[in-house]
């Protein structure tokens, strides 16, 4: 059987490459490591009451920025180009915080709804504890996530350089229309503003639809308690839309027939268009997906088969097809989808793909259940300020050169 | 509406009990804290390159056992009871370590597939990552969890001292079977010696049909590249089958027509029953289900409603049910799935009880797709030596008292 390919430029057919023998060919015919590594004669370390990763893999997040008017705000970014599956490790979730972690006993921190209901009401943890729960697999991600990509020159930039502040977790917690009922919602009240227990008291206005749909207060993260940096004790979580929107430390809820217009929802988090008007409370994150390998900043070694593997999302459904090009997008190829699929949770793309040692160019667009594509970076950025820098999720594209080197480009 | 119960003593319908207005009531009339704590008014601490859970959350894994012979032979166990939803934390992963954690160095590491094999090969790390990759999240178990509650009096631990060798990920590897198909299967070829690169040399013998048809060579745990202390750089992951099987560090697969009969699968791992034959080989681990919260050393304060949730999981298949009993099995009433389900997926449960302030027998049974019905202590232990400390799948009980404090119980 010989190799199919799927589309220009090298991709193949993933389930007849499988079907070959002798499918990628990289394994080398060689008699077995001598017994003389120094791990195969001496005891190793014992277990421990909270692992670690191995020193050797070099894990750590991107870009740990701290802003400039004082080290507590500032945010970091999920090193995607090292890692694999649909799970962000909560030690390399992306971070963004406007002052900083706070460090919050739970035995003293609250959580008050109130304003447009029928009766106020305070909850703490070991109260919200005793509700019923659900665990969701979902992404979160920053709405300047990829904001780089709309600046006039390419950056080169890792994956996770350009496109980190996107991660994915299982979150539990308490479905957040279970305590608005038992608040009552008066008739009147159509947004709930969301506020934190961190020294800026982060707000945001959150429309009542969304607060009763699908949002939770989480309080465990990929098993364990929430992190200091995403929200312990608790948080707001509201699936599918832009991060800021879930509030971390949640402390209370207050139901208006009104956004607030909070210093987050007007100076930051909308988008300016080329005629000078801002939209505001574009809350939804659009389809989008990333190359995560091979990408910016790696080196392929030698000609021959590699595996193209990314992530895709959408915040209006779920993805339906991830399709990759290799030759800049004349030609496309399905990949697999090749991890569970769920309402607002994020898939892993796969597809193998033979490099004949020429230029390249990977590019990959999703398309979600709602019918969306993943637009161009032209399309993206169409009608757009050029100073804008939030929602962008435009087709990321990277270039591989002759030598193997892979850049960020503009294709 | 009242509430509406699904069986005795206090187990309600949380359907029912989601539908109505002050469905917990657990939440307080009170006004919100004032603004005086401290992490209100000083920003707190900034972004990290490797995140920390709360210092506040006190997450350490259970029994960090050091063996007699030697501190680098032991186990640690997974917190369940301070743990939600279906993943496992890597830091929280249980450990089963025959001689420690080997620090290996991946650009030094190979694996050799050899024996009754066409064309013997040896793959470096490098080259795995070139493959196609699969993700998929399972169970992992040791096949020795639970086995405290095969002795005569009940232990008085808490979930996951007594049954937290069971833990949760996302493994992304290289299904074996491709490896293999491009060494060649020689027909005669019945078992594989899968060996570890550990300083034990730690090996066991998978019956080719498993190596195969599910087995994986995983090289990421939970989106991130594997922990020292789970197989850095690679592990060989059987799913569904004991965690022994899953050779961490693997070094080498050695095709042969028989098992190779190893110390660990001879004098450990063994099922010895009543009539002093041991059972060797019986690799799957089958349906089970261990309620976590409320569970064992915890102690309710007040009477009122509480989430019942727990942990199932079975070798053979997916979880089709759970019920749940709080009146020592009398009554049993299903509870929600509450996850996402698959094949060797383990599966969160979830029903609501309302606790009277009286004695309680909390208790859950599951079902698996292959129709298998977890069994009570006493059919689990039947035909069996006194002295058999593997595959225990009885039921697990939890005396809840009138003081509210909650004990491991034989019922």
């Amino acid at each position: 059987m010989t190799e199919s390919p799927s589309a220009g430029n090298g991709l193949l057919n993933r389930r007849r490459l499988l079907q070959m023998g002798s499918a990628v060919g990289v394994g080398a015919i060689l008699s077995p490591v001598a017994a003389e590594e120094p791990w195969l004669r001496r005891p190793g370390a014992p277990s421990s009451d909270y692992g670690q990763p191995s020193h050797r893999a070099h894990l750590v997040r991107e870009r740990v920025n701290a802003h400039p008017f004082g080290p507590a705000a500032g945010s970091s970014s999920t090193p995607l180009q090292s890692l694999n599956g649909t799970i962000t490790p909560n030690s390399l979730h992306f971070e963004r915080h406007h002052s900083g972690i706070p460090d919050i006993d739970p035995a003293r921190h609250t959580l008050t709804i109130f304003g447009m209901v029928d009766r106020p009401l305070t909850f703490n943890y070991e109260a919200l504890l005793r509700y019923p729960m659900q665990s969701r697999i979902l992404f979160l991600e920053c709405s300047g996530n990829s904001y780089q990509n709309t600046f006039p020159a390419a950056a080169d930039m890792t994956a996770g350089e350009l496109n980190g502040l996107i991660s994915c977790a299982e979150w539990t917690g308490v479905p957040l229309h279970y305590l608005l009922e038992e608040t009552g919602i008066q008739p009147a009240s159509k947004w709930v503003i969301a506020e934190g227990a961190d020294a800026s008291s982060n707000n945001r206005s959150v429309p009542l639809s969304l607060a009763t749909e699908e949002a939770m207060v989480a309080i465990y993260q990929n098993g364990e308690p929430l992190r200091g940096a995403q929200g312990y004790p608790m948080r707001l979580l509201v699936p599918g839309c832009e991060g800021n929107l879930s509030i971390k430390w949640l402390r209370s809820l207050k139901l208006m027939d009104q956004p607030a217009h909070t210093r987050e929802e007007t100076s930051k988090y909308t988008d300016l268009m080329a005629d000078g008007i801002a939209q505001q409370f574009s809350l939804r994150m659009e389809v989008k997906s990333i190359i995560t390998t091979p990408s910016g900043k790696m080196k392929l070694q030698e000609k021959g088969v590699y595996e193209i593997s990314g992530l895709a999302w959408s915040g209006n459904g779920e993805i339906r097809t991830v399709e990759v090009s290799a030759d800049g997008g004349n030609s496309w190829a399905e990949a697999e989808i090749q991890s569970g699929t769920g309402r607002l949770q994020p898939v892993r793309f796969r597809i193998p793909w033979r490099w004949n040692g020429q230029p390249a160019t990977l590019q990959s667009r999703a398309i979600d259940t709602a019918g969306n594509t993943q637009p161009t970076r032209e399309q993206a950025l169409k009608g757009q300020s050029p100073l804008v820098a939030y929602h962008y999720n435009g087709i990321q594209s990277w270039q591989v050169e002759h030598t193997g080197r892979i850049t960020n480009v503009y294709a």
